[in-house]
């Protein structure tokens, strides 16, 4: 027998220590949505494989899916994200959910990718949609939330920016392409940041083939939000620009603009977006990279054959934003603070009185684990109760059985008292 | 475009109603774990296909597993359980992590099944373990923690009872028999419930092939706590008896008797178990079937090649549960509570100041959400907040405003008034 005891490549395995962090993170997120009244909602782990060969990007259901066939020969694939599933749901229960609808999610995807810095192939993600309303505040509430969540980790605009863009402009300059040729342009303004200028500019051309269209591409990288607003009409529909300026004036307002930036060379990878698009980008300069993102997707819905609905939303990733709260040394302390308490086991005899006062203590809120091992060395009981971060030691021996006390040990301070049975509770704040 | 909007065959959409039940459930299995002293710990979807040939039932390999092979040619399965993941996380960090280990986990899993009552596809499990000790305070704490999540849910053992046995009775009982004819046995035993005496006795006579080995099944399942203990040692170790009166004696003083029903016919489906096996029982007549069970498996850890950890635990599936939970009208009515505040929003230019509201009661941790679509039609938005299981509904139009005040209308009582805005927060519960 020679099984491995690592995890499967690309995935983690979470021991307590991880958990813990874990918890935290996803519990922040529940927090600041529920108060943006978004209700939490729970998808299949496994789609048909039609509906991101439908929904998704080629990149995705070329490269990226863990697909296969089930049992029942149908064609399957483990979910890569959760949007077109959200538009699934939406679509089934079109006429009897109130809208608008305010929903969010965190569940585990697979993407079959080289893993690396913030790249694995089982992630979580928190997926937060607002569907309904077509309008700049909805675009800019859903903003302000993931701004929300950065705050809530004690980010602030010095650890991150918010680039963003509207889909359409890309459209509007490069309307004369058609799609296969938009992708390939796209990919090189994606890329731009990460080559040299000499390289950028040889790769546009060849993804343009024609000296206009390298114009339009950098007359619309140079666009800025006064410049967008100054368009002619017949290059730029004013809607687009208006709602550009209505969208980043209302997020000032609001106190969301710092760290603000139009950027109308932000590509998202995926081909649902319409309008709105945004990136959060991590400003270390070691790690300058998006963070996650998202946009406006109005014809998702409406895939299903039944009415549009309009939408906007975000995905946020677990192992990106780990690396991002780790390297800005965002982790707050208390996660490792000890807590609850240790009960010794001094004979097999007092088994029973143990268990019984364990339970006293639970009843009333507080964790309690109880050795089952009985020993009188004292000192590795107590190594291992802080080694399982514990607060409390608990000795219970037959001299503090007839007393009607419990020895107490807070691992903190190191003090050391009897305390009587009916006052143990409040002695360890429960 | 014909896509489907129903999920995958045996899963399940989980839209915010169910998410809130789901939850609920879930919160109470973190919580009782957490007392008990248990951490959670998480693990990967996929595991190599070896881990659970090495490990799992026949039935699971061959039957259910959601196989397939991996971009890199790598043989792989979706978990169908977590036992086996378990025992490798431990062995991968054997001489690091302080024993005894208490951990629990919650996560989704698939099995290829017919879905039906009880049974789905994707499912969600907790699974408790405690690694370390081979003693039966440890078996009897974890199943003192199976009764405390029972009775945390309000059951109590007019609901549920607890059958328990231990797995080296049928094993003295069956020593003549291979492997593979102890496992007809078992299965026959298994289903005699289920079918008519006659045929029982038919399909045992069949599985043993010889008339001693029906004389001792029949003299196994007439087994009491009482006849087992009076055992000679030739026909039983004294230890089993031993360990098996010790077990029950314990759980009654710690007051866990209460519908505790020793069962030598229990026979759990996997093959690992090595001691005390139990079973959770539904006493609903219309359902008398295992809610959940587990047991002690001392030697799954050791098959990494490392050392052997004794080790005790259960899974706790969540369709059953809440088969369970409903069937027994054990669903608490809070979970359908109205909280947190909607805002009208009277005409576009308020979208401001009304955003601006929300983020003042958000900050004091008042969920709140805002319209997005202007309108004077109070009657809609009053409907539309009660659906959306709001608890006030709040008015800040041009007078409000002016005012400095908040009209606040409460949805349950129906009452409302116009509260200054300093107050708005103590009003609202915040």
């Amino acid at each position: 027998m020679s099984l491995s005891t690592k995890p499967y490549i690309g995935s983690r395995d979470f021991y307590p220590d991880q958990m813990k962090f874990r918890n935290w993170m996803f519990g922040v997120q529940a927090e600041v949505c529920r108060r943006y009244g978004y209700s939490e909602y729970a998808a299949p782990l496994i789609e048909p494989l039609d509906l991101y060969r439908a929904k998704s990007s080629e990149e995705i259901v070329s490269e990226q899916l863990y697909r296969f066939t089930d049992r029942g020969e149908r064609e399957i694939a483990i979910r890569p994200e959760l949007t077109p599933t959200l538009a699934r749901m939406v679509a089934a229960r079109i006429n009897e959910l109130p809208r608008p609808l305010r929903w969010f999610s965190v569940g585990n995807f697979m993407r079959y990718e080289r893993p690396g810095r913030g790249r694995l192939r089982e992630f979580f993600q928190l997926n937060v949609d607002l569907l309904g309303p077509d309008d700049f505040t909805a675009d800019a509430e859903v903003l302000m939330l993931a701004i929300d969540l950065m705050r809530a980790y004690g980010a602030s605009p010095e650890h991150f920016e918010v680039r963003y863009s509207d889909r359409r402009l890309l459209e509007a300059y490069l309307s004369d392409y058609d799609t296969e040729k938009i992708r390939a342009i796209s990919r090189v303004i994606d890329k731009r940041a990460k080559i040299k200028p000499a390289e950028f500019e040889e790769q546009l051309a060849t993804a343009c083939g024609d000296d206009a269209g390298v114009a339009k591409v950098k007359k619309l990288l140079a666009l800025t939000t006064e410049s967008v607003a100054e368009l002619p009409a017949d290059e730029l529909d004013p809607e687009i620009a208006g709602r550009i300026s209505k969208f980043a004036e209302f997020l000032r307002e609001q106190g969301y603009g710092d760290g603000l930036v139009f950027d109308p060379g932000i590509v998202r990878g995926f081909d649902y977006y319409t309008g709105l698009i945004f990136e959060m980008y991590d400003r270390d300069p070691e790690n300058n990279r998006a963070l996650f993102g998202g946009g406006r997707y109005n014809r998702l819905v409406g895939m299903f054959g039944k009415q549009e609905i309009p939408a906007v939303g975000f995905g946020m990733g677990d192992v990106t934003l780990e690396n991002f709260i780790v390297s800005h040394g965002l982790a707050p302390a208390e996660l490792g603070e000890a807590r609850g308490a240790y009960i010794a086991l001094m004979s097999a005899d007092l088994a029973g009185p143990v268990a019984k006062l364990a339970r006293e203590l639970r009843t009333v809120g507080i964790d309690v684990e109880v050795a089952l091992e009985a020993t009188k060395k004292f000192g590795k009981q107590f190594e291992l109760a802080e080694k399982k971060g514990r607060r409390f030691m608990l000795i219970l021996g037959e001299t503090e059985l007839e007393n009607g006390v419990v020895r107490v040990k807070d691992l903190k301070s190191g003090e050391q008292q009897d305390v009587p049975r009916q006052d143990l509770a409040a002695a360890l704040g429960g």
